[in-house]
């Protein structure tokens, strides 16, 4: 069954399940879930229920999984692995409930947030208390420079957060801000998480390298992809109504994609207003142009070179059914609808 | 001049500055501020001006100073004591300005705080980012241990800001639930600040529990007095007008200790109502009765059992003028009138 499930991986767009079962690391994955809620020990309800509450909420796990994956790839310690999964996943599970608050949005993954099911404060202290609980598991790896890695992806997820891509005009020098947006928001979890999981498994400085090359690429990739779908998703797939960054005014890369292949006198007034004046409908029509431009497939056609990048980020490891793994990953977070 | 110095720092209430220049505590001092103020490399402006704001304004830096003091008890390391101050001075940094945001202080140590002289998305992200550059230095401390000491801070810091003392209910049993909050919200950061000084410097488990103890005790001892200050201190030299924790419906020990010696009806009626409904003109007649009542005077007395405490807990090591320091300090804390 093993030989069978990987054969499927190494396929292009690999199946996350598939890789679970096929590495049988149902029982890491399990130990994740089991490890996170395990240091939820508050006895402050309004802490640990908030908490456990986003823990539960789960989502695809995706950074964890990769955690795991590439600590494969050298000297695999399950205990330390399931400690750095757990901590990426944590801080992960932080800046959500903050950017939710920033963002206001009501709801996450089907599930009420944590400012809208209890209170502002509650979330702002909760986000803090899942990054303090992140600390802990970063301690239980016992390896500091665990805490390097995922002290550094903290620190520029702060910026990523922050910074606003809506505030540069002319949109035409958007580009670089955006990158720098989403490289902080969210690729550069994914490259210190496995940069970390590098260096519990005893990997070398090139390797850790290599892995956190093929994090950095696959998170782009990943939110790129993430952006797109925001604009041509199926609603009744991705759980939301297309349209939802545009609507809070956050330029993302198929509307600069768009806008750079040329637009309309009337169109350049909306995107120059977006921050500030803009009309609903005006952005309704951006949003149906957007839909119907370029920047949908040159986006997409952005998101499959940073997978591409990912891939040959691996190629300094031999050959094998994790690397195989790896690579069907990265073309799974590119082909996914959700 | 060092003989001298020290002499004075023996006597009860030590002077912070008698004891950093007795130890020639300067340069590391300025290392602490230097460290910090390193760290804050984003090259985006709305978080790395409210994190160098935040650091620039100071404050004591109480928690620093014992931290390089305590760690000459044994082997003295001062890059890693270095980082370990400023570690804990981060922390302590962060949680101010989320505090601030809950809160909703315009002021803090005399300067406008980051969600006033910005806006709050930049004080949540900016707390955020404090909290990350602290597991920064925390990485360069190079002892996973302190990341130990320091986490477990954090998730009871977590805890302390958001339990709510005045959601208890009779008054009678308000005691316990205050001091889990200032356990919290204050003492813990001393106590375990304290044992990653004795950790980084090679102190026994009995000595790192001893200065886990003494600095529990003192910060127990610094948040009670702050709250007597609140009701009683003189406005000119605390800064701020008294009263504004009832004002802000907190309730503390004075006023805790005020209803256990006895209140008329309408007083009572008006703290059970202190949450919800008590109208401002009956909040000022509470302060008045609590400035006026035995509640301050026990108040300070409990004080000085933790006070006492805290020098209690230092007897297992020899005497030495550094352990002298440490008692002075103790005595500081509660001696002082802002």
């Amino acid at each position: 069954m093993g030989t069978e499930s990987t054969a499927t991986i190494s396929a292009r767009g690999a199946n996350l399940a598939e890789v679970v079962e096929g590495f049988d690391l149902e029982e890491e994955m399990t130990q994740v879930e089991d490890f996170m809620q395990g240091l939820v020990g508050s006895p402050v309800m309004v802490i640990s229920e908030p908490a456990r509450h986003v823990i539960s909420a789960g989502g695809k796990r995706l950074r964890a999984l990769l955690v795991l994956l590439a600590a494969r790839l050298n000297h695999y310690d399950p205990p330390k692995a399931v400690a750095v999964a757990s901590a990426v996943e944590l801080i992960h599970a932080a800046t959500l409930v903050h950017d939710d608050i920033i963002d206001q949005s009501p709801r996450r993954r089907g599930l009420a947030t944590v400012h809208s099911k209890w209170f502002r404060d509650a979330a702002l202290v909760g986000g803090d208390y899942l990054f303090a609980l992140s600390a802990t598991a970063i301690a239980r790896s016992g390896d500091i420079r665990v805490l390097d890695c995922l002290g550094r992806a903290a620190v520029r997820i702060c910026e990523g957060e922050i910074s606003l891509v809506g505030n540069v005009n002319p949109i035409d020098q958007a580009l670089e801000a955006y990158y720098f947006k989403i490289g902080g928001k969210t690729a550069v979890l994914f490259e210190e998480g496995l940069k970390a999981a590098g260096v519990i498994s005893g990997a070398s400085e090139t390797e850790i390298e290599a892995l956190g090359r093929y994090g950095h690429n696959l998170g782009m990739a990943f939110q790129i992809t993430d952006d797109v779908l925001d604009y041509v998703g199926d609603p009744a797939v991705i759980g939301k109504p297309v349209g939802g960054d545009l609507r809070r005014r956050q330029i993302t890369l198929p509307l600069i994609y768009a806008a750079d292949d040329g637009m309309s006198p009337s169109m350049r007034t909306t995107i120059d207003r977006i921050d500030d004046g803009a009309a609903p409908d005006e952005i309704e029509g951006l949003l149906t142009w957007v839909q119907r431009s370029v920047g949908i497939g040159q986006s997409q056609q952005e998101a499959q070179r940073y997978c591409q990048g990912a891939c040959d980020a691996l190629e300094i490891f031999p050959s094998s059914p994790i690397r195989d793994a790896l690579e069907g990953i990265a073309w799974f977070v590119l082909e996914r609808n959700r």
